[in-house]
């Protein structure tokens, strides 16, 4: 998983069926100093997030696995809202 | 999943079995602010997206669930048309 | 999905057993400017295709499907020769 | 896999309920020199690591098998801690 | 799949239990050139290779098939021993 900054949202009318109704972010991955790092992408959200905050996500099928058993077709979903992170 | 341009098509008389009458779409990702960003690649479109379109894709076995069950093999499937995106 | 060049093959007596009889090429990834991008790999292939032809190759699980139910343990697999693409 | 050493944790209150109790840690991932090599990530801890330990993790899908039949939604999981490695 | 040299090992005590008995070797992948060309990566071998040999190895779930119906956490597994590769 990565750290990220949800930067904007989608807008897509015409989607494949199972994505409708999904909130689609467009995320800024971050590195573990906070700094932007690697490219944006979208992700569907399956906790609630919103633009400004900082999340992390998952990549590949198991960002469907929140929405089991509908097979969503998306690679990149957001599972958590980060409170904070610690470097030890 | 990623914002992306459509900027061609392949023609591919000879192909697996199950992509037979599938679109195959050569897709340039984008970055959040509109800009060409990594390199192109081969889509089966599940939306009816066009050349000039853009769309947004995903990448995995998730390209396939559109079909399923059907078991395509492709690992890059448009799922979306973008109307418009938003950087908050 | 990715066009590529196939430019070579691998001979590997010593194989998985579900890998005996598939033929193994190395693949040139190709832009859609028709230009080398990326780095080679190797790939199994379902459609008879040769040394010096343009094909298209899916990565991942997807690659075994062609050999469902086999569970061939391969990540990238040729799937369609390209008889041409075009950028619009 | 890769090895990396586990530099920090994360703190989410609000995540996917499947990732609940889940320890969440900050991985450097690291060439096999020991030099750190490529983005930090997060990962789901399998193993009982901790901060300052070296490890190595599984990225995708597999990274949930530890947890199986829950359907985690991870894609990287530390599956092992390193007592050394030895370059022959 | 790529091709990789044998360049060492790793000594794991404390492991997910499906890795148990499990040999991990340390690859560093190769272009077709025979040059090393990428990062230093961990892989479960499936076919008896050692340090020193060439090989080809699979990524992603894929590698775990060999061990079918056992649900290896491991994202890379060397698959074959080349003898030899052949640029056309």
């Amino acid at each position: 998983m990565q750290l990220a900054r949800v930067i904007g949202d989608v807008v897509a009318t015409h989607k494949d069926e199972h994505l409708t109704g999904m909130k689609l972010l467009v995320l800024q991955p971050l590195a573990a100093d906070g700094a932007a790092f690697g490219r944006t992408l979208v992700a569907v959200d399956a906790v609630g997030a919103g633009v400004g905050e900082t999340v992390f996500f998952v990549r590949g099928k198991e960002a469907s696995f929140p929405f089991h058993p509908t097979w969503v077709p998306t690679d990149a979903g957001i599972v958590g809202i980060v409170d904070h992170w610690d470097l030890g």
